[in-house]
């Protein structure tokens, strides 16, 4: 390739001449007055250099690259977040996540928060149902909150959120509805249990300049299925992940913003109709799942 | 800083988690069948994910630069472009410059090519004046295009652009008029001339999210005086760059798109009024002033 031809034959003086550049770029931060400003623009001056000298990046590449930049922020509105979408699948979202929720012993990990939490979701009892009319397979999980030392947490707040079998959030659709979350804290033994659905995989919006990137690239813009959890409790660091579904072909093709973990990979056990449910629950005719859910928590970083 | 703390802190397990996710994103660009497309989207996402680790970017912060993308977006419409600007302040503009016109013996050194280039701008005679109206001091522009062996280039297109003195391009007023800009062809001796203006420092838009990241690190939003040529002549590598002011304050405090070459500051002699002009044209009482700059080209990369 010619780029790589030119890198090659890049003279001492040219090398010179662009790393002058970059340096003269980095010390016009140098009067910032926020210390870590600084260090974050020096920083991001320095990579984005470096990319565009070791790609050896055309003016036509540079007008795509503005162009799709353009593109991502008139799309972007209230209900759609081009630029998330963006960072989700080059994975910036989920190395961010990981730099933020360092490995800790046995603690559960992290992986990424997604668009679609919602802040104010109903309570629900023990064994309640989040469902809230959301079509899908009924899934019972359970599980425990214990800390890295086997103590259990009692009393922790367990958020939880999942998309329809149709691949939508409640907030994807206009109605206003309320539906496949909610919260419920964990009791004194740090159990448990609520019904859900067993999670599908669906794709992320895909019908904008990112969607047309991962198709320029040959990737899927689907995302292996799960269900999120996001769990507080007073001296734990707080909890942001998924659980996925064992067997999903999606894990294979890959997840389209990274976010699989393997030890999130749970058994989901398929359910014949009729099978007696863990709370007697009647589903009639209908099949239903099982998994368990068995959560760690990290202490909080002081 | 809790940041550095981190790092330095950060266990093998945890680098190896990092360095995996990197490695699948990568990766995950492996089926993209367009060769260029792959290397270039697999070292952004490099040198994004160096960028995430290496400054420990919080949750925070990566939420503020959405919010900075986002705006940038919503700003951007025909007359604005905030990613050029952005590109422009972080150096990216003036650095892809820099990979797609390598230092070539003595030839003319190239700069950021701006978003005021109109493609239609009128032809002026040799020694025409491309002021068009627009208010400054009148300049006497002379110089010659040659190759890098010295032989004279005739018949070279030499476009020029600047801003009025209140620091506009004709393009940024409403009223559809065309002052400042014009081109002309070099004579069979590979000389030009024209009068211009007297090329004075302005900002670069600031009202947008560049302009308040600007404020927030202690950046001037101001560009260095300077006059815009493109050259094109059949053969040779079509030159995009400017003039400076030698002398001008702006130098010393830092051009705000890095577009300063030390070759290509010139001194622009002030001329008291009733100093006898070149082509004996009567400015009244009004001063005026003369620079040269000789255009050398180098030869097309084939």
């Amino acid at each position: 390739m010619t780029q790589t031809t030119t890198t090659t034959n890049a003279s001492l003086e040219q090398a010179a001449r662009e790393q002058d550049l970059t340096d003269r770029v980095v010390a016009s931060f140098d009067r910032c007055e926020n210390p870590r400003l600084k260090q974050v623009m020096q920083s991001l001056t320095r990579h984005l250099h470096a990319f565009v000298r070791d790609v050896r990046l055309t003016e036509e590449e540079w007008n795509t690259a503005i162009a799709f930049l353009t593109d991502a922020g008139h799309i972007t509105d209230e209900r759609r977040q081009e630029f998330i979408l963006l960072s989700d699948v080059l994975g910036a979202s989920m190395q961010t996540i990981a730099v933020n929720n360092e490995a800790y012993k046995n603690a559960t990990e992290a992986t990424v928060f997604g668009p679609f939490f919602v802040a104010d979701a109903p309570e629900i009892p023990r064994g309640g149902d989040i469902a809230g009319g959301a079509h899908g397979t009924p899934c019972w999980v359970e599980g425990t909150v214990t800390d890295t030392e086997g103590n259990v947490v009692p009393n922790a707040r367990i958020e939880v959120w999942e998309a329809d079998d149709d691949g939508f959030y409640d907030v994807q659709y206009d109605d206003g509805r309320i539906a496949g979350r909610a919260w419920l804290p964990s009791d004194e033994e740090g159990r448990y249990s609520f019904w859900g659905l067993t999670p599908t995989p669906y794709p992320i919006p895909h019908d904008g300049p990112v969607g047309k990137m991962l198709d320029s690239v040959g990737r899927s813009p689907v995302r292996a299925a799960h269900l999120h959890f996001m769990v507080t409790a007073p001296g734990y660091r707080t909890l942001v992940t998924h659980i996925f579904v064992e067997g999903d072909p999606q894990l294979e093709i890959g997840d389209s913003v990274f976010g699989v973990k393997d030890s999130l990979i749970k058994r989901f056990e398929d359910q014949a109709p009729g099978t007696p449910t863990p709370d007697g629950r009647d589903l009639g005719d209908q099949a239903w799942a099982r998994t368990r859910f068995d959560i760690v928590l990290a202490p909080e970083i002081r």
